[in-house]
């Protein structure tokens, strides 16, 4: 626990707008899990995914490791939890195998909410002191931003457990809703700029706004005349590709993929019924919905899918440079629909639509630092630099994610052979 | 469903002692199940073990799928239940997959108890009628032999899966027990039977008594002249094999075993301390025993500690021969105390003691049919049979066992790496 | 190599006719290597099989390495062959691993031809001087038994590999042969022994006929009513069975036997054509002939095939009972066919046929020691009892074993999913 | 083989220096075969690495298939080569299985040559007509660098196949050479250019000049103020980091190479011995050389000793645009040392040393396409885009390249994990 230490001489600021929002990203990640039991909660699907207990313990010990061990009479919840509850901080200590979090029956599902509990109240007892150390306040914002991403995996996570169990249970019935239509006739194209562009967030924390350090600097980035898709790829194009035997066409594949889809008999997206006509949700089975933003692909099925289009996948930084002018609004997880919707028809503007939520947009950037890229000091450097492997960036958020956790400079990152997020396609080509 | 349907023309029989066996057989599987909450009985933590939950459900459905199908006015309390809870019985139908059991957290424990009442209530609707047709009286009877099965593998499972979570948690309180004590010294032998030998149990249902298909037909075999340890190996004994570096010789190890040393690194029992001086049971970690009997090895192990010893295993028929006048009595499950129990000092008999009970006892018989060996008919045929390829054989019952489930002829049998049961070591030797 | 050591006071015999056999054993090694191709004779198909280079090589460092470096004057070909051409002595000291024999290039085919000129030599200077110390004479004949084995292991293997070779080449032309027939009709049955038999060979070297440690000692077994079918079962009834369905009914397996074709989509025999009309043979595809021996089974499939005919596997004991007063002839790789032949129609013996030769037999018994069975001292006592675990017993012979190896007590041994093995089935039935 | 179909109309071009090249190039290859028998030649040593009589036969069978079989009069070698040496186009048909090549006895290396000549011959016979269709004399343009990168290969290959053989055997003796010296003290750094740079090279064969597909198009990239390092890593850097327990700290580690690391067992580079000072080389074993650039690293490696230095691996185009001003000269395969040497200490040039040859250099690009990157069409387009995933990008060449085949925009890829190419590190930094 050595190498998070506080330094010794620090100043305190205010701690602002932060109590109000603890609560309330608090409250978020509680009321996700209430439709579980506490069976559903120690479900562990694939090594990928954890339970949803380990998420609502994960997320807890994170401020408790941080925050709470660095002020004055601090004693753990449980010292067993750094072992348990450590996702992959080495600098931290040892910790519990991820593959076998869902061993875990103990601490139980109540247990755990005590340990929620008592964290919450200890943080809320220093936050009634009106300042934090700067360290310590910076802390807290990157674990409500941590707690934000955990919120998303818990529901990407138990999707992919009850979709394995035969009875498809629904997390949560489906909330009323307009349904909105989409003429899924011709491909629309927004030009994007080119030329010089400048894409990437000022470093928090010198910079007052919050951004991963992976998102920074900030700078220039050369774009050749290009053009993105109006909306995302529907179900109905994708099931034109599929139904024009895409699976079975090893031309349509990356090398990578096409052995995906060999050793792993892959014939369809992950939550299609086999007729194409239906798609596992979070509300149970439902027929697929023509007009809707196609979701659940991988890398290797969005890119398969760009080839048989005639067309491509943007660079992060073409995504970028078009989502910067635009508003961070769209089906986030706060619609609680919590599926991609289609658009509607009559959308007179000219710049793409539902950039922001629905689907992740998979880009043709493999997830590497920017120049001059500098991870965090201390054990939280292990954040994110570390990953930076054979991964692919996603952009824009999805159905599932919290709204006010997005911007245009968020980089989500994930193996071309994923296919558990909400993830999908927006085209682009040369001009 | 069909293959397991009753014949046209059948006669019934008093059902007998049956309903208050059926009554105690099912309110045990319950009160092993009672110290645990509904997240550990959703446990699987390798392919090989199941859930409780799992477990108790699987057991009423054998009677629901066995007996209630069979009878009028039967509707089933879940259609979804032949699939999630057949075991491996092909003629029923598809199943869930076995690794995959641990997924099912949906039906929940709470419904599956409610499966329980169901089943039992509707079967003794059908024994207040005071008959049942004589098939059904006989899988009746099987039925209970197969949940007492499961019981022994509720605990087991249930203690493998305990054992891999960091914080070791006790599934039950010790309870209070004289602490008996032995001997440790000299080692004493039991001469056996030779020459001809008639082992087996006459064919049930034909023959009154219960006994599983593969315990018949009772047969002659040729005994050499031989002896049996009058004792289980015992802790202290096994300790000196491990501090000798037998886990680095290669010479004391089946080619089989070595590699399955090599490929694991194993240096030890599975649940000892890499200090040789504890163990994890059923009461969480505690002090080895030295006097009590070594527990938890597989055939390897078994093997390999009687070449050491200059000794070797005793064949099924030796095992037989000798328990056979010995009454089936010893530390089973129903002592509570759940693991094995040193021998008192003072027993003056010749005969071998702990036959019964505290461990079960690798032989060195592979797992095959005796001559004339028919399986039951129908779906039941599938019990045993289709095993019997690659497995030891293993005798005489553990702590975990149901005293009532046991007898001389009892064949258990699991593969030569499985440790995970409560299997011992009794020595045997040619004279 | 001290394992091995000679013990200091020993006993001198003549050599007789040792050196007779020595050259002729050694003679029929290089002559089966003699249609091979340098790069034929690297060829590892998988890690059960071994480059014939390899064989060539390991079983003459047998006898430099087991009776050479006993002798006055020893100096090694080449210190480093003790690690490459070591099989699985333990006791011998470290090897090349198995899976890893097909990368050794190096020594070339040619280098090892001269080790195997320059350990002849050797042994024939040793001969010269007519006698040599008792325990190397036994080597000796050991030695060249265990080149007979290899004999048959360099075809098996160097078939495997040839299959995996699209152009399916010839491992040599087909001699002419008159082609024998038989009737494909009805199955005939041969009455066996029954009540106390004796079985097993004199332990050598006590006795003064050869047999291998695990074929001792001679004892008592008891045989039920039997009877044994008179011919194996040959093409033609084995394509009925696939015909039918058979790998695609998991009823008539053995549950490790149906995993096994689910986990590898086993459909037929190993080196049958699609159509099930044509084999890979040693002398390329051939068209499969409905009169001959079924080759090429595993374990699963023999069994699988035995139950499909209302049938049953033979005990090696059943087996032995009935070969002990046969005489040991038949078609073997001396006829040079290396396939099995169909029997003659006109053969009035009621005597079971084609008992020796042609293909081994599958036995429903599974490896295991005869009681009272000793290993032979020092390291060649690993030669068999060390992989008595999860094997069956094959018996016979088959058109690749040498005839003079085999005999009425002979045990061959192969895991249940083997089957690039000449291995065919008998059937028996209980009377 | 329809996909490759020439176009109708075409023109034809005088074939230039193409018959010369194509000559030399066709010698260097049979050259570097020449110390191998035909059992080396037959080696697979991993399911990524072939066998050198399968390059032999592939690159042969490249000139088969995309040009011969486009001319008049065209008849198979052996029409079963396209299933046997077609390595990876789809579009040209089925193919033997990668990780099967080592199973290829047949045809045997004698054979594989008489291909080799044929072709040859019925190439020349093409060449004499002075002309040949535009669109094939860019086949065989591409042809010819095809075949160099598989001379590279074979050296790779066999490198890797003798290592694993105990023996330890020389590919070729070493050729005298004046052991060049150089400090290896201080790191000196040579400031890289900024702002906007143009890299990449015009497409061919629009363009004159051969480049492969994926170093077009030309295109503007943005540089921020960094420094290359003047030298490679040495030996002696590359142990101190060992020395010092890097394979043993996660911190300095991918959290991928982290994984690999554990799983692997991984403590130095593949060809170090245990002690740290001596390398396995073509050569056979060779002391290390303290001065000389370490190689055989794998991007996991030079990324950790990158962090390990506080520095980072160049991005492509940085070490591009210092790499466009120089001259493409250093130690390359047609220097016949085949392994890294050493730089000369008097060198008073600014520019970076060692950029081409000795090592291909790990940058920290992804291996994607550029901006408006274009596959060629038909099957050639099969060349290299469908394996931009997960890849990173070398470049430089190494002492293994052959000279003539490399130039500044030369892009090298391979698999983070990878090693047993001639890889190793320059190192970059932010200004």
């Amino acid at each position: 626990m050595t190498t998070a230490t506080l330094p010794r001489a620090h100043t305190e600021r205010p701690v602002t707008d932060l109590p109000a929002r603890f609560d309330a990203v608090r409250a978020a990640t509680r009321a996700l899990a209430a439709p579980l039991s506490a069976e559903d909660a120690l479900l562990q699907s694939m090594p990928d995914a954890s339970p949803s207990k380990w998420h609502l313990a994960h997320t807890t010990w994170f401020f408790e490791q941080f925050i709470l061990a660095e002020l004055p009479g601090f004693s753990a919840f449980d010292p067993a939890y750094d072992f348990l509850f450590n996702s992959y901080y080495e600098s931290v200590g040892p910790r519990h195998a991820r593959p076998q979090r869902g061993v875990l029956s103990r601490p139980g599902l109540e247990r755990v909410l005590e340990y929620r509990d008592s964290v919450e109240e200890r943080m809320r007892g220093h936050f009634a002191r009106g300042a934090l150390p700067d360290e310590l306040a910076r802390r807290l914002e990157l674990g409500l931003h941590h707690e934000q991403q955990h919120q998303e995996l818990l529901l990407t996570d138990i999707k992919h457990a009850f979709s394995l169990n035969p009875l498809e249970p629904a997390y949560r019935a489906r909330p009323q809703a307009a349904p909105a239509s989409r003429n899924t006739g011709e491909r629309e194209w927004c030009e994007g700029a080119q030329g010089s562009v400048r894409v990437g967030a000022s470093a928090w924390p010198s910079a007052a706004v919050f951004a991963f350090d992976h998102e920074s600097p900030p700078h220039l980035s050369q774009l050749a005349p290009h053009a993105l898709a109006r909306h995302p790829v529907d179900n109905a194009a994708y099931r034109d590709f599929v139904g024009e035997g895409a699976y079975a066409n090893p031309l349509l594949w990356l090398s990578a993929g096409w052995d995906w889809i060999c050793a792993n008999d892959i014939a369809r997206p992950i939550y299609w019924g086999e007729d194409l006509e239906s798609e596992f949700t979070l509300q149970g089975r439902r027929a697929l919905d023509p007009a809707a933003p196609v979701v659940h692909l991988n890398y290797f099925e969005a890119d398969a899918f760009a080839r048989w289009a005639g067309a491509r996948l943007p660079t992060e930084i073409e995504w970028e440079s078009a989502a910067a002018a635009l508003a961070v609004a769209g089906n986030f997880a706060d619609s609680g629909l919590l599926h991609p919707a289609s658009s509607p028809v009559t959308n007179s503007a000219a710049a793409p639509l539902q950039m922001f939520g629905d689907v992740w947009e998979w880009t043709a950037s493999a997830y590497l630092p920017y120049p001059g890229y500098r991870p965090l000091e201390g054990a939280l450097g292990e954040y994110n630099g570390k990953f930076m492997c054979g991964q692919f960036v996603l952009r824009g958020g999805s159905c599932a994610s919290p709204g006010s956790h997005l911007r245009a400079s968020y980089r989500n990152f994930f193996m071309p052979a994923d296919r558990w997020q909400f993830s999908g396609i927006r085209l682009a080509r040369d001009l």
